[in-house]
């Protein structure tokens, strides 16, 4: 970890002045100030708190007492390069804290976070024991949940109210309640609640007004994630996606969050499987071999399983995990190579496993001569431990976003998600590593530097 | 494949002029005038006519009846953007046609190319029969053959001479009656030959002069592949080297490839199993996730492998292959991630498998708190069929470069090799997209075109 | 192969005299005669002429001329000790020779075995030429089907009739005229047509007098399948089954075959996965080694995938492939070994791999303490390579078993199918050596021989 | 073996008698005398206390007090079939209990054997707490050791003597000692100490004459393992070696036993690889499948892994674990089936692993017209997991036989071992099967009851 490494002067003395800024990012931030340092404290919200988030909190307050490492963050482990020299991120950029963060959030059963993490049987139970009464502290607010959109689960923990509208108000005094209550001078939400089942965006999502309009109605294809997302654009807390739900990814939230001047990110956090396979489709294009086949099956056995295990829910993850290699494999531009790839997703519950989900995919390459070869790749990962460090990320860089008063959609955190969300008429990028130069140019230029040029040809950190 | 994509105006008009060329690449050429056209037949030198060798020309033999497709090649089936458009490589840039091609070489044993294909077992032999006038008339010139760098060969088609410098000249007749006979306007190496035991470079290698010396005196650290790119040097015959032998890769050759104004590339063509690895350990680490061992074994059954059966020439396959992780991890900069990391590298000689190779790693990797997971990667490859493409974008693009005037180590043609070499005093790059980058970078200058510059976050094609 | 292996005396000279049979056969035989030699020519008739059945037809008259092994199949390759002696099952048994057999059957594609050959993509078209003409003569007979018991299926080459009745008699007609035609003394049937949906016996299938009310009523739960094997027992054919449907399984088909004095075996052949499975679980079970879960899936192309595509079909499936573990591991006499067992079977289309399915198993295990073991089976088998031997061994075992005067079900041949038939009350037998040995020893009673007797601990070869 | 023992009696009640047991049960045996009740404490002692045997001791602490089962022990979880009940082995046999062994053993470090079962990092630290303080009162007593055996270690608890023979006569000592001060009424030794380089028997291990002589002579092809035998065989203590270490196997001990009338079992625990190997290859044969190629290899990390390393304490072990195939597969027999078998067998020291193995075997096998299929195997097993239950069963099944007055080599205990020793001139069975049947048939037979009868299709449970 890095709490040691403190820098001599604070980030913003001498850095990230407006005149050195690119025109790209002055475009895209409401005002050309520098950044303001990260006092006070940052209420992390979660809807959602079942494996990942548990893991995820349980982690950090280990972390912070120096009783486990963060792997799998960036803003915490990694570094890039700037003017020549490797920096790290958590002294480059003025990021919140891990010591700062306050854990809130909302579930659907009332189970403290403790309890969380032991259902979940993620962490060791021992491991959990320095950390216990902290995590037993946390209590999730009771949720907002209309059963259609999660088929297998029945929750207890809920809020009633007789429309979608005064859902979306009970949300926002949670809101304010918590700030208060927890003295905290912001927030940052990030999903991590269940997948919904497939509902596509429709009138109701084309307009604010039409979205308003539906709450008081209760459109059926406004989703619980919706109303937590609505709520929090309009608290100006901003918010992440981890899941294939819709929650922020339609027109109507987007307006609201130029409104609200606030940003947004998602969506489905990209961990085991799809992270590989957004490497090893890139290669293959590298080097012009050709793919006839991609069968992708994983089998799990944690609660994002069990809800997975409903074919209606199965269908959103299914979206989120197929679109990757036509975008990747340019298709179109290959066909000889591409034109024929039949690729196939299965999600399979499967208790025995537990979080310790294992992904198998078999590719049918070819390559001289159209001779064909196959790889079988095996990965045997943990779910929640491969999410949690993305929700920690997530939630200090949507932050430092906020504050560097950027709006609306963050496609440079593409890099974190299976199926990134980005501004109407841009097309994704799946491909991990354009997604990285991406990210940390961004942070390049959020604090002022220059770009990796053109003519460089090391790696981007 | 490229019928539709017809630049209205050859390549050479109007574009590439001096004053669009950054200085960088100026430096490395001798003569800033544009490149001429690949006008007449350019000879494709192959010392060891294998597997590897045979699988190359059969298939350029194929695709250009349009029996087969020439999969793997970047030349053949790849493009890159320029200025917002996607043009194809064979269009974008002079390169010689495969039809312009004219294929020799030297071996120690007799069979002409269609009795090694057929004893290498990688193509059908059906698939041979179009082609096989052209294949059996292809007959290799006779070898330089000191057994004690290939114990496990005991070649008998070899030349015979007092000295190592005899042999030289011998190989250098070689050249100059190939290229008259043949009607041939020049000509470019690619070493295909066995494996050598690992010789490491010694004074001997250090100049030019000593060099000399070593050849008159039977200098024993000078192995049979120094001795044909010496010769190829010496004519003015671009090198690159698909082993892992030094051939090339030591202080005197490069001296004598400044003087002669020759370009050299190697080595150890990067195909299977590394060349996985030089995609999912930069995947590793763009998430900041540890890796505490990585076991890397391979079955083979070709003659290759049987080579490599032998101890020390195994030794000097172990080198390329295993340099690899430590330069893409950085474990220096990562100790708590990459410090413990233990990496092992196997090939095993198994006959039942023939050409038809199969890669199997282990990764132990770790997350959040140091939990671990692991992946599994089953590479059911074909090592020939791998490399062929490599040979053909090799001999084009050394063409190219040689005819642009570039001279010495072309460490932008990395991207096809386990072990890049690089000009003294420069550290390799091994990460596949960083080298993807820099080829196609390259070419572009070449081409007086623009990088793809600092704020692209577009894929590099 | 043992064409060649010709006894100077025939088989029956000196063997298998009556006072020789212990009582236990005897009770299953009609007539307690010596065996008769298997004189003329034997009709094989396949309902069903698709990849499994011109696989075997091919593979019999390439082996015929010593173009090709019958790897796989015990009648030609296998032997068993007698007395002492190592015998070959092909001299020991009176089996019909390779020559004797005549090959007919029914399709509801008017495609000749040849075509069916080329079109299932199982054998090399190269290797198919020397038989060419053979195979092409062989045309099926037009079929019965009725499409809603094979959803996926469109067949243009069909029977009609007013009743189910009328189907069966025409089936009759067609075993008699080509028995005629081809100058056969008699025939053996092995069912090698589609799975067909999951249709439960009922009433209907209850007594033969309730299913002829069913045959003249069109009673939708009689399937194709039965009107094939109906027709087959009222002609005195053998009707062996190898897929899933009900076929010969059920009380009014054993009683007709006991009235005809018929033979019947079934259900579905045990090939990949399944086969393996059978051998593993009791190795775990040896060991007393705990299973927590067990997860198949196969991925295959061919059109036997196409048609477990369908839902319905898979269903009937995926009950012969999951009763396997629970009788093997006995689950309720080791409760805490077996008790939480979790068993999933999965089978998916995928088109790019064809015939050449693959079979990827995870099994969770665990040991001393209840540590958790994990072992991964991944089985690049061939599905109609591994069935074609088997259709042979079933053909020639039948009609030694029918010759033999044996009746019924042949509980003994369950060595063969995923779901073994047994008579009525007697559970199945699911582990490979126990099923070998009563095969074995079922042959050896036969031939009036000893079986392996309880002090012998050598394998039973 | 004994099938015709048909005993009514419980078999220590006047069975047994000379007159109705075959012959060569006789011979094994020394007195016709019925087994006496296991009464009094059972030394259970170890030459070799790592991994194996910590996780075997605290194993059946834990199991004593109810904290953990005993899975994968024949003895306390499985039964078989006596007379067409199903009865427990811990019931039907007139074991020693779990609660009636006591502990103790020699190793080169003076490690008590909580810190070796800490070390060794098999069981989780937590679950030795219960029972911590007896595991710490288990001191090995000073090893024999000439570490030219076993190159990698460094022993520092060693005993010194003028000869071996003075060593063999201090082991003597140790257990007379043991036998005294914990009150214990007999001893069983199981070897679980280190593989050692491969010594080949020679004219010292020819009779017990010649050896004794050796003992004298320091004879450098006596090795360690040989020393503890040699002491407990003529203390009376039986010895069965899980290493593959010659150990017990050479002539002049098995005169020696004869003479003290003392059994002995061995050689290499059969656990993870080679074991499923022992059932895999048994199916591919039944089928009459052909194999043409199966490469193992293992990478663990153990101490095991580090010893074997060492080129000469790998070949032990090779030899061990190659045998096995050929004998199963009976190359002479299927010359086109198995003829031309590759086998390879790799054991990789692989530290991250640690004791959690892992095997991966890729097999390369043929079906019908020699048409090429593959499986692999990746066994993720846990070493001293699977070895633990097989050290207690060991411990347990030769005290029953030393009680039951056999005498000399326990080929059915070959079950157990990769390597199964046999008295001079019987081939070993490898086959899982038939030695599940053997033993199980063996224990029958001690207790007076019906061997499994020849017409039995059930499994051997
Ligand atoms: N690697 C990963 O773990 C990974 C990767 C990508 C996406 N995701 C997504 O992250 C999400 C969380 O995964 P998880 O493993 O923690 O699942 P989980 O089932 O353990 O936790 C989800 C929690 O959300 C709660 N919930 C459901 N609906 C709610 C609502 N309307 N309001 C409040 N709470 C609600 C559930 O009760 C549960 O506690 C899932 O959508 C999953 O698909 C996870
Ligand atoms: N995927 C791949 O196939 C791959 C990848 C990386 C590197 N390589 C390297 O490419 C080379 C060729 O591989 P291959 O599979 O064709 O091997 P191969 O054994 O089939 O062919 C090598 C040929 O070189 C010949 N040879 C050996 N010494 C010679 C000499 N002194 N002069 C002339 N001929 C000589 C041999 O007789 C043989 O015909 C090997 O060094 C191999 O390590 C191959
Ligand atoms: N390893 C194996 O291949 C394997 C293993 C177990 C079971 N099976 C079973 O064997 C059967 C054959 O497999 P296949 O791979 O040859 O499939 P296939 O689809 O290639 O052949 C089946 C043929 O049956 C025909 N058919 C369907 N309904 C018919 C009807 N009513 N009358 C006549 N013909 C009909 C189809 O047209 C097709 O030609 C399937 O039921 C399959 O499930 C195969
Ligand atoms: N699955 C399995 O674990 C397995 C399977 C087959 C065989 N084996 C064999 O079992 C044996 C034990 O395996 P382990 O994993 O416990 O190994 P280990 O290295 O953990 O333990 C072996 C112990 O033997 C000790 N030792 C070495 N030489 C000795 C001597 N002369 N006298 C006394 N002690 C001595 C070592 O110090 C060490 O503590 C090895 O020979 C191994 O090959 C194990
Ligand atoms: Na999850
Ligand atoms: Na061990």
């Amino acid at each position: 970890m890095t709490s040691q490494d403190t820098l001599s002067m604070p980030w913003w003395c001498g850095h990230g002045s407006a005149s050195r800024r690119g025109p790209h990012l002055e475009e895209q931030m409401k005002r050309s100030t520098s950044l303001p340092p990260p006092g006070g404290k940052l209420a992390v919200l979660l809807p959602g708190m079942g494996a990942v988030a548990s893991t995820f909190i349980a982690g950090v307050l280990l972390a912070r007492r120096g009783l486990g490492l963060p792997v799998g963050s960036l803003t915490q482990m990694g570094g890039l390069r700037v003017g020549g020299e490797r920096v790290r991120l958590s002294q480059y950029l003025p990021l919140a804290r891990m010591d700062q963060l306050v854990f809130g959030g909302w579930d659907i059963f009332p189970e403290n976070v403790h309890e969380a993490a032991l259902h979940s049987k993620v962490l060791e139970p021992a491991q959990l024991e320095p950390i216990r009464e902290e995590l037993e502290a946390i209590r999730p607010m009771k949720g907002v949940f209309h059963p259609q959109y999660v088929k297998r689960l029945h929750g207890t923990h809920v809020k009633t109210g007789a429309t979608k509208a005064d859902l979306v108000e009970q949300v926002r005094q949670d809101i304010r309640a918590f700030l208060r209550d927890k003295d905290c001078t912001r927030a940052v939400a990030v999903w991590c609640g269940s997948t919904e089942t497939y509902v596509a965006a429709d009138q109701v999502h084309a307009s604010r007004r039409a979205f308003e309009a539906g709450l008081l109605e209760n459109a059926p294809s406004i989703t619980n994630s919706q109303l937590y997302a609505w709520a929090c654009i309009q608290e100006g807390v901003a918010f992440a996606n981890g899941s294939p739900n819709l929650a922020v990814d339609f027109p109507a939230a987007a307006e609201l969050a130029r409104h609200h001047e606030v940003v947004l990110a998602g969506k489905d956090f990209k961990t085991g499987q799809t992270l590989m396979k957004t490497v090893i489709a890139p290669a293959l294009k590298a080097r012009m071999l050709g793919v006839r086949g991609w069968f992708s099956t994983n089998i799990l056995g944690n609660r994002d399983g069990e809800v997975l295990d409903d074919p209606e829910s199965f269908r959103s993850k299914e979206i989120t995990k197929r679109g990757v290699l036509e975008e990747i494999l340019q298709t179109g531009d290959h066909p000889e190579l591409y034109g024929d790839l039949f690729h196939k997703v299965r999600i399979e519950y499967y208790p025995p496993r537990g979080d310790a989900k294992e992904g198998w995919d078999n590719i049918d390459l070819f390559g001289w001569l159209g001779y064909p070869m196959q790889m079988k790749i095996d990965f045997l990962c943990r779910d929640s431990i491969l999410a949690a460090p993305i929700v920690l990320d997530l939630a200090l860089l949507m932050d430092l976003a906020q504050r560097a008063g950027r709006i609306g959609t963050q496609d440079w955190l593409g890099f974190y998600f299976k199926s990134p969300m980005t501004d109407a008429g841009h097309s994704a990028e799946h491909d991990l590593f354009p997604q990285e130069r991406r990210l940390k140019n961004t942070l390049r230029a959020m604090m002022g530097d220059e770009a990796r040029g053109p003519s460089s040809t090391e790696r981007d950190d």
